[in-house]
């Protein structure tokens, strides 16, 4: 990371467990082309640490992340430009979906756009309960094309599509009741909930969670029979850990 | 549409939202090769109309719609007939859905079989609490497969075959709680809820409002990496839209 | 089935009704290659008796089933044994998904890891509210890859994931919400439950549960329009049984 990138992306290591603080609040942790490479190189760093298990996202300010950085779009027109804008923002999510450590999004504050896209694509998301969600460029006739792919992937149709044609924000209790995120908290009590998820993770055998979270999500796209033929193989894989055997050994040991 | 048509379907504009009523009361809106043909033409003028914007879609009566017309069918002994007849039915709700304009179900009373096929397949639904969903054709030996394809991709596998295979119905508000509809509300706040996502959806852009509905569809049926690469081009075609510029050009302007 | 299998697999038919008990409750019913085998054997039983037209599956003693054996597995080093094992626990899998009769999950204790993955995969499920729903085998290190394909076509992923990540479990209310199963009831009610739906379901005409049960999970591997296709096919053949005309015929002349 450059000098830069760390100023607008904080990032931090403690116990097993990796902190990444999107960190430029008076823009609203807008997602700009030099945001979305700073943070891919935070997740690449965490990926790359032997001593990372699992990874928080989080964000400084009021406001979780408001999207993507208008300004900066307004100052293209070429369609290309644009283009490529979106699918380095595809490449993000993706990055967020292939790193073999989990990422839970600690939601401070508002998510909408491609901010609410970032939390639908981590693979665990906790909020406060005042925090607001929304996929609502439609407001500004810029339809939530992108951010449509992880919603529609992480809840049912009808409440995506509210969200995505009336332009409407939600509260995150309603994100809860509708699957978006797995709770909604008291402020004084988001810290609690993210640390449980995260410490709970962290002491597991990190060689087995990365080899499930690829099997989950790469399963998910395949049909029933392939899915369980290559899960099948995975559990088999899984067996061949010296760690596995000794967990199951202990446990088999003490019943 | 011809006279007869215009009698057991209803259509008016205004405002930008065009509403079609299923105008078949004493048959409890039974979805015949008639009235889906009419609903079909009015589907199709509404597409057509460049002053519509959103559709509602509601029904006159108790019933919201009883599915197919059983008597109808019954008239008819030849397969050949029946599997065209389902076809019929497919094409409408492949109607509904590719309709470049979002279509509200407004639910007044029940909606049961293609009837609540029809409820699914609705972008957007609202209902009156005491209105109740079933696929429940297989209470009289006929197992609700073409709503099977409609409710399994709304909501989940568990809920959908309770509905499916023992005929059950449930009210609105589990309807809710399942994700079939968006809301379940008191029959004084239908038109309310109704005509607020209605208003919010006609006052969006049209064109991005239509090439993000067909994305939405589109991209669900993708694997995740093909989703992404179609909906980035998409995003980068609506950021050509002048009025999209102007739009995030005044929100940049004020902020 | 064999002797020994009818120890540890109960199987009894009345009223059409065919109850499948694993009976190994010293063992936490645990889901062994020869209680597989037992378990498989039974359901084809219940799927070659023409008096049967629904199944509950159920057990015996405090846990429904804590998952596969673990000393079974200790006892194997081989990768090929492994990945045999995990493919019988798909084949066992497919066996309800294809059983041309409704299976009920009846559960009466908690259900973890393969003994979860066998209950997201029963048609239906109804549980006892103290039940515990978890696919926590990442505690000992060993991800449920399996479960998680069944689970994963259940519920929303955050929800799939919290739980194989963090390998914490869920009461039965939290997996009503999240769609796991059916319903959670107080234990003097799971009975009446699980009978209403079992009578409903054997009620209906059973060659139409059959084809309808078998549509339901093949549409929904294919796209829309392919999903329809094939459910329209089958809705015209549920159309010539006679059984169906009749059933339809009779509810027309009372209405």
């Amino acid at each position: 990371m450059t000098e830069t990138n760390q100023d607008i992306v904080l990032y931090s290591v403690a116990d097993h467990i990796a902190t990444i603080t999107l960190n430029r609040p008076d823009k609203g942790n807008a997602l700009s082309a030099a945001m979305m490479d700073a943070l891919e190189a935070a997740l690449r760093s965490a990926a790359d640490d032997d001593a990372v298990r699992v990874v928080i996202l989080t964000a400084n300010g009021k406001i979780f992340s408001g999207g993507h950085d208008l300004e900066e779009m307004l100052g293209h027109e070429e369609h290309a430009w644009q283009k490529a804008h979106f699918e380095r923002c595809a490449r993000l999510m993706a990055t967020v979906r292939h790193l073999p450590k989990p990422v839970i999004a600690r939601v401070q504050g508002a998510a909408v756009a491609a901010g609410c896209q970032l939390v639908a694509t981590c693979d665990l998301a906790y909020a406060v309960r005042s925090a607001k969600f929304g996929i609502n460029g439609i407001n500004l006739g810029l339809f939530c094309s992108t951010p449509s792919v992880a919603l529609s992937r992480a809840i049912h149709p009808k409440q995506a599509l509210d969200m995505a044609l009336t332009g409407r924000l939600i509260l995150a209790p309603r994100a809860e009741e509708i699957g978006l995120i797995n709770a909604a908290l008291a402020s004084e009590d988001l810290d609690q909930a993210v640390m449980d998820a995260a410490r709970a993770i962290a002491a597991k055998e990190p060689q087995a969670i990365g080899l499930g979270k690829d099997l989950f999500y790469r399963q998910a796209e395949l049909d029933i029979d392939s899915a369980y033929q290559l899960a099948a193989g995975r559990m088999a894989d899984n067996m061949d850990f010296a760690e596995t055997r000794a967990g199951i050994r202990g446990f088999v040991d003490k019943h």
